[in-house]
């Protein structure tokens, strides 16, 4: 979570929502890298996440990433829930809690409404995450 | 729709799962077209309606789609439909339901469960698109 968070700071200073997301391999081995670029790539679809899971599928060769982790600062939303399931995932760690836009403990729910989907452990390093957030959304308004 | 379903039937020759999608702008322009890739880029979020949303994107220069329609040729997935919803999407419109995997009338039903969304139409050309996917499937059983 300590590089999900360092990723989530990048974004920050590049005025992209402080998201930052890790997948790791089975064995541990860090697969793929990635924060929020929404702004800079004009993609709506850009969440930390979603970029994570593609570089991961692309360096592994297969769209499944079975057995494979996900650690984000966030909890996902629901489309980044959906593609979590979709790539198989293993186990769901995030930090900060989404109780607006969430979409795995909060809103639609959207791996919980199926019979399968990853372990999730929520919560860890969620002080840390919700700051860069709160700092960030306050520099916003400021 | 038939630009969707002759961009399904072009996946299915490909080995991919026959959905097709097209954005198009608020002046009646298609903006982006796309079909399945998931096997073919080795990414698990490579929808048809991901692949259309993040083009159009690219191609408007924001991830903001203000009034642009999504036409699909099956029911969003839970990742697509919360995609939809991110990209501000005006009206959805799809073919085939999918009661087992869609997330906009079945299962999360991502967009109802927030208060705003699109304006969502189902139905348009599904016998076509239900069909194609039947045929899919039926060759990888047989």
């Amino acid at each position: 979570m300590r590089l999900a968070l360092a990723l989530a700071r990048r974004a920050a200073r590049r005025g992209e929502v402080p998201v930052g997301a890790v997948v790791v391999a089975p064995d541990g081995r860090v697969l793929a890298l990635a924060h929020n670029r929404v702004e800079t790539d004009r993609d709506p679809t850009a969440h930390a996440e979603i970029l994570a899971l593609r570089a991961a599928g692309a360096r592994l060769g297969t769209p499944r990433l079975v057995g494979c982790d996900l650690w984000t600062t966030l909890e996902p939303c629901p489309m980044c829930a959906g593609a979590v399931g979709l790539a198989r995932i293993r186990r769901l760690y995030f930090a900060a809690a989404d109780p607006k836009g969430g979409g795995v403990e909060h809103g639609p729910r959207v791996l919980a409404s199926r019979g399968h989907g990853p372990e999730v452990y929520g919560g860890i390093g969620e002080s840390e995450a919700a700051g860069l957030l709160r700092a960030f959304f306050a520099g916003l308004r400021g």
